[in-house]
């Protein structure tokens, strides 16, 4: 099943277009859908199940838009279950759905537990297995590649062992080319995983398809292929119904880096941070800042003593180096932070700062007394690397905000509450002032500035700039008097598609804290820009 | 080291407020960590790891502060390292300032992993022994409860077991209660923290410590326990630096419901998913919405199919019944356990409520439609309350905002930033307007309000309320473009001196949400005080 160049160990069966989109709150479009398949294809991702053609049919038309894709690895699956009971396989109209995908492989999900058969099916044991043989035997009769999606294996296993083999046999003697076992409620542990793939290997291929609510997919997915199982369901990123399906951006780097399996093509590995941003973002939901090999933090170092370790001697406080998934170590500006780790930042500035650079000393100063002030710089690298910039005579003030004022009011004009700003920047010694109306003063100050800005830095790109997160905290109780009049810290995510960067902004006053994250949020991106086109001018 | 009724078979050790305090993004104040012990305590947690004081000052005054609070269950354990080389215990500081905490417990961390020791410490492998025998034997003879915490034992255990395995008898031999096995790079899968385990505990009361890197600390956690570890460390979100700690609200209930392992005194589980939600309160971060068996989509379900299989069999698509962690089903908010808790909140404004009563259904499907829009009550009793009243007709509003206006400009007046706002009242078909500026648009706004309603509500307590947290988070991206112009939650907690209240605010309008949340702060305490004046009266 694999292109003869591309031999794996394991073979990787990506559901986020179709478990996946059962997530409560991921919802994609078919240019959405389309985007993802892409981006695992790139990733050499071999098999993509888009979609249950039967139960949604907006996949029908997605796998027939697909088949002009331009796919160099990923073939495609579609997804549906076994016959209904009571008519033969060439009656069900959901089965020729599934042939008129034109999908080259098939998976179809049947009953393994006896209580779901009986009780939730209502069909007797013997009619289940007819069902399951009937329906692969047809698709087989037909030319697809067929895997048996066998629904709570592992419950039906523990009930009925002998029941729950039958019905992956029934499926094997019928022609599956797969037998994917499936904890489908997710709350087995990884021992009884392993012992269900043991029962199970000698009948045939066996898969594991499992889910995380028990907080173990990763480790069931694992426990599996240690047993034998040799091939893996997952979605990227962790989507799927309730707590979600095994995260491949997990397993995968798991298998290669720590078992030595090779599951995707060579060097792709290192695509793998970049694909998960990249679907997170078409899916419109932040990758989660502690997910596992490819999450912001998951290199990120906050304790002065382990920063210090890891320049050293890099493996002392990581498991893998992270430029193998794509990822990148983060130094954790804070309280417990050291100069090691200070140093490290500021070289991807300037290559010749060291912990004993001038610099460096005078950049941990600054940041104790903007940390006493309530600033915090671990999670606002964008604003930190302007302050290293500063500290390095390295920047240069790309406008200036001479003045702005922000009303809310209610009720507004049309009787509801609105915001609106003004602003006034300097640029280059020429004044620009705009205005705009915004869903929140924030918003508000957010649209008039870049109106201000676009005609100096029109085709700058901050167009594409967008604000992926907004988070407020209080930092500091003023005389412990009155919340209202504390400190307010402003943390702000930007993205312009490719990269993300956080800003911060702390004042007394929320509307100016967040205008100086915004400030900086800007000024970050101007500087990339400018640095990538005018480089070689100085 | 338990209280003799509250036996247990797994003892826990919760570290948000150390290694849970190394998150990124995770800043606790002095005020938040107290209330984080008492929730962990309230929910029966008996160990509570608070700080590292020796690295953070800041922390010693937490203990200083801490013992005054009435724990019920818990108890408290301070954290440092073993001594450092060519000193004795009795000349280093650091181990002085644990015993200054008070703590009934210390946990010291010490190197068992050979490389590290020459490496990382640049000690010879003897004077390590000699660190950590020594350091225990001085803790010991001064009364503490020792924790030894071997860091990366496992990557030792692999790389020198023998020397490894020294370590931990060094600790034991000088008298240390527990031995830990760090996994602290957390690159290990359960079968080595299985192996780790079952060569430690022929030499003493194993626990285990795993993060999350591989995205398995879970299934270590649980790994450990079957191979023999008594002692269970994490924290209760899974908070930690990197990838974060062993997530205690998945290993508690796994503990307790598959394993059939007390961890909690009985009765507790329930409080599982509240106290989590209290304690992510506190952090001011979302709990995520996967995360297993405490998620708002723990127990979610999108897909017809299994929608209709739970009701016709609860356990056919759920692996725990949700009711068991105190979480919920979500696809149906008139479930028996959510209603219960609702009557239960009500009947402190009505005894006469229950389960059944018409009130009670009315509320869910309120909070229900209210949710849906961003609310949360879970924080913010006060609005709770006002929302109870509502429904049970025991509400009238004591004040309407007829309008206001709040500006925020920079210059201001003075030539810094300024805030001010106007507010229109109406009392009693009586109108008063007021301005007043402040620090900060919301600050203004609180004071505008006050001072209106001042001329009727002279000596209502009012002026003697303060607002005493302030929290900001987006809720909602709207169409997914612009986080300024997504919802967001304002959360205030006011308190007049002796009583503390949440109210919340939900609006695309920051400025509004914080008006919705502050009018009904104002309200709860003005029905207070004329329930207490005037009930008679009626």
């Amino acid at each position: 099943m694999q292109n003869q160049n591309e031999t794996v160990d394991i073979e990787i069966l990506d559901t986020t277009l179709r478990d996946g989109a059962q997530s409560t709150g991921i919802s994609f479009s078919l240019q959405d859908k389309l985007a993802v398949a892409r981006t695992l294809d790139d990733l050499g991702i071999p098999w993509i199940e888009a979609g249950n053609p039967g139960s949604n049919p907006k996949d029908m038309e997605f796998f027939r838009l697909a088949q002009s894709l331009p796919l160099k690895h990923a073939r495609l699956c579609a997804f549906g279950s076994t016959r209904k009971k009571g008519i033969s396989a060439a009656e069900d109209p959901y089965l020729k759905t599934l042939l008129d995908t034109g999908a080259e492989a098939v998976a179809v999900f049947g009953k393994s537990w006896d209580f779901h058969v009986t009780e939730v099916l209502g069909a007797s044991l013997e009619e289940n297995l007819a069902m399951i043989a009937e329906t692969i035997a047809y698709l087989k009769e037909r030319g697809r590649i067929v895997l048996y999606d066998g629904e709570h294996f592992f419950d039906g296993w523990k009930a009925n062992p002998s029941y729950a083999l039958k019905t992956l046999e029934a499926a094997l003697d019928a022609g599956a080319d797969r037998i994917v076992l499936c904890d489908t409620n997710g709350g087995n542990f990884p021992d009884t995983i392993s012992e269900g793939v043991c029962a199970a290997k000698g009948l045939g291929a066996v898969g594991i398809h499992a889910h995380n609510d028990a907080d173990m997919a990763s480790a069931c997915s694992i426990a599996a292929v240690q047993a034998g199982a040799r091939h893996v369901q997952g979605t990227l990123l962790g989507f799927g119904e309730r707590c979600g399906n095994a995260a491949l951006a997990a397993v995968i780097p798991s298998l290669e880096l720590k078992l030595s399996l090779r599951s995707l093509p060579p060097g792709k590995l290192s695509g793998l941070s970049g694909a998960s941003r990249r679907v997170a973002e078409i899916a419109n939901v932040p990758v989660p800042e502690r997910m596992p090999y490819i999450g912001n933090h998951a290199f990120s170092h906050k304790a002065g003593m382990h920063a210090d370790a890891i320049l050293k001697a890099r493996h002392s406080f990581e498991h893998i180096d992270p430029a193998l998934v794509g990822n990148d170590r983060h130094f954790l500006m804070s309280e417990v932070g050291g100069r090691a780790a200070i140093a490290e930042r500021a070289r991807k500035i300037d290559p010749a700062v060291t912990k004993d650079h001038p610099v460096t000393a005078e950049l941990a100063s600054r940041l104790k007394a903007l940390e006493a002030e309530g600033w915090q710089f671990e999670g606002a690298d964008g604003s930190f690397e302007l302050l290293v910039r500063r500290a390095l005579g390295k920047y240069r003030p790309l406008f200036k905000i001479d003045a702005y004022r922000v009303v809310s009011e209610h009720p507004g004009g049309d009787g509801i509450a609105c915001c609106y700003a003004w602003v006034k920047v300097w640029v280059d010694g020429q004044k620009e002032i705009a205005a705009a109306e915004g869903r929140g003063p924030v918003n508000a100050l957010d649209r008039a500035l870049r109106k201000a800005l676009n005609p100096f830095f029109y085709h700058f790109d901050i167009e594409k700039v967008r604000l992926s997160d907004y988070k407020v905290r209080v930092v500091e109780k003023a005389g412990g008097n009155d919340a209202t009049a504390a400190k307010v810290r402003v943390l702000i995510e930007s993205t312009d598609g490719a990269h993300t960067w956080s800003t911060v902004g702390v004042s007394e006053d929320i509307i100016d804290a967040s205008r100086a994250a915004l400030v900086d949020a800007l000024e970050y991106k101007l500087i990339s820009v400018i640095e990538r086109r005018f480089k070689g001018l100085f």
